[in-house]
């Protein structure tokens, strides 16, 4: 019998042929990473270990992103730690302030993680990386110190779930947000707990390699250990001239095992929004348009790369955001934030009224630069509206992708973009 | 005996003839403002005066600058107090996030605030205004509150003091800013205690709109009840096409009164750097050059205009901060933000690896977006470097203009910029 693609990679770095879902194994890592929550506890713990070094200096990236550009003391002794570290190791990739992006827009784009690669993070979403056809998963503070000091970690082999997704093209201002929220709300939050998702079929073609790391993020708001996309043309095409090492590309046998097989057609989802306080929450945006808001966040390791701000610029061009209404975008990376310059997209979203920032995850961890009073309500491309995510416990997050959000700025309500152009 | 410009406004909004220092008078004001911070006590206050509107629904400013986009949850209640406040009251002048930039960079460019003028605010830099020729100062939260009622407020006459400024050209790098420090270096942090500063001289013509802006704005850094500019061709041609009312120019009489006359050759002053922890600790930059620093803040309602962008950026155009150092660049405004894209700025700052952020006070009063760890070393062109003000009470900030600043950006150390260039 055949295996999956993330049992090939498992294998692979475990020095094994077979690897069975449900074994623990011990596995060589590619990379780790760590931000600045929790790269100061990580780095705690690797002291306690006893060994001068990490592992690899070219291996270990530190990116302060939380609480950055520092918001109290507090964060700013967090980051310090990091800096000091890096110092201290002589990382290669330690992102200051300024150079920097969210951690899970920053690497694929610096090529720091690649297809075929075992990567962990202390950090829920680096499941992003699957978007790119590696391995990739959160890990704990612990565990990541232990990784950092040894270059391996274990894992229990998960089960394999496959998405088959079909159809031609998709309807208007849908984007891979909206088939992820779909997806999410047909399974649930718990749907693919401690399991691979894997994603596949002729629809795949229709999204792009930033739309597979939005989707890739969000496996984990279904439980999943890891979400992870075949490897394609499109990707190759992304890595090229990115990738800073060589990287090994593998595909699931066809006679690969599935836990469940579910097939979706992707024509007929609508642009989603996710309803508080679940991301499984995902209705159709018409069932609740109509809502009043107060705030709009479109950025975060799910929606801050350059296609998202595109989206939404092709919508806020020319409007103005509603009064009273706060618009905050957030580029996810330096670099998408040149890039965004270049395009003039910036540009728009100042004279639409919009606040731009510089890189941070702060809204949607309801950490830093745009958090929500008691009974405010937001409409947000983040991924997680769980109770007193963005800020007051009587507050409310609406997930959605760019192109709802930034509709709903104009609007000053929840709206279907056709409503505002 | 003739009456200087400040007692002639203040004569003229007490509906009297002739003011003498020190004299008890109430007064009309022409507008007054709240923040963030001051704004939600200013409001408790004006709801137990017992009064259903305020004074005048064009002429109560609330500008949320300090903490948004919010931080966290407190500061997004205090937010939230202004903005349901201007719903209620259909204030005409609320800045919401997005549309609005700091209070005393944003209030000139608006118009909002004018030649020969009464302006209170509840914040000591409301100082900043004298650069137009207006009597501006900074009030208590419930000397606010009586005046958002009543639209008058008491003042004690201050005693003027006459800051003559003359020479022909300054030195390289030497800016408005580098001028004030050297001054307040020369008087002292009580230099000018409840007094008026009234500057004047032949060097005045070298000294643009906005540098006047900065210098009264650090009046109070000099313990003044205000800091005042006389009204000249470049004022009337700064308010040209801004002023939302009309407005009336006064002048100090050749016979006024001043309790002190300073002149100062500004052809002498090189560029200045105010050492910790106190404003008047202003040297020479050459005398403490090659001090290593963690951050440099280029922003803040003294020099977060497009002049003190431009500045920075002609330095900072083609190099790189320095690893390891932060350089964050907040725009004074949103249209301070947009004519920073137009000219290009902002790809300058982003690419040298400078954080844009959209506008706040934040760092400058330790508050958001550049907090200071234990033992860290600023560079700001914020206008105060007290114990503790940029974060934690071991870390220094050491003032300076925006040249100074952007250079040492780039040596990761306090140097003049010739150094770097």
């Amino acid at each position: 019998m055949g295996m999956t693609m993330t049992e090939k990679i498992l294998a692979y770095h475990a020095g094994k042929e077979v690897v069975e879902p449900g074994e623990l194994i011990s596995c060589k890592v590619d990379a780790v990473l760590a931000n600045d929550i929790t790269g100061p506890v990580a780095i705690s713990e690797f002291k306690k270990i006893g060994v001068d070094a990490v592992f690899d200096r070219d291996r270990v990236y530190l990116v302060p992103d939380h609480f950055t550009p520092n918001k109290d003391i507090k964060s700013a002794e967090q980051a310090k730690i990091l800096r000091d570290f890096a110092k201290e190791q002589n990382l290669t990739y330690y992102f200051e302030v300024g150079k920097m992006g969210i951690e899970h827009v920053l690497l694929p784009e610096e090529g720091l993680v690649l297809p075929g690669e075992v990567i962990i993070g202390a950090d829920s979403h680096t499941c992003t990386y699957g978007g790119l056809g590696a391995f990739a998963t959160g890990v704990g503070s612990t565990d990541l110190a232990a990784a950092m000091a040894l270059g391996e970690t274990w894992f229990k082999v998960p089960e394999s779930i496959k998405f088959y997704l079909y159809g031609e093209k998709l309807l208007p201002y849908v984007s891979a947000k909206d088939i992820i929220l779909y997806i999410i709300g047909q399974i649930g939050v718990d749907g693919a707990l401690y399991k691979a998702m894997e994603f596949a079929g002729s629809a795949l073609k229709l999204i792009s390699v930033e739309g597979r790391l939005t989707m890739a993020n969000m496996a984990i708001e279904a439980g999943a250990k890891n979400g992870i996309f075949p490897v394609d043309e499109l990707t190759l095409e992304y890595v090229k001239g990115r990738a800073k090492r060589e990287f090994k590309v593998f595909a699931s046998d066809p006679d690969a095992r599935y836990e469940a097989v579910y097939e979706i057609n992707v024509e007929e989802i609508e642009p989603q929004v996710a309803l508080p306080h679940l991301p499984e929450n995902a209705v159709p945006v018409k069932e609740v348009s109509g809502k009043d808001i107060d705030q709009v966040v479109i950025g975060s390791c799910t929606n801050g790369r350059i296609e998202d701000l595109r989206v939404a610029a092709a919508i806020l061009k020319g409007k103005k955001v509603k009064d009273y209404v706060r618009c905050i975008i957030i580029p996810g990376s330096q670099s998408v934030y040149r890039q965004a310059l270049k395009e003039g997209l910036i540009d728009i979203f100042i004279e639409a009224g919009a606040a731009v920032s510089t890189p941070t995850c702060g809204p949607c961890l309801g950490g830093h630069m745009g958090i929500l009073a008691k009974g405010e309500r937001a409409v947000a491309t983040t991924n997680r509206n769980f109770v007193g995510r963005m800020g007051h416990v009587e507050s409310e997050v609406y997930l959605a992708g760019p192109a709802v959000a930034a509709a709903s700025a104009i609007a000053g309500k929840i709206v279907h973009p056709e409503e505002v152009l």
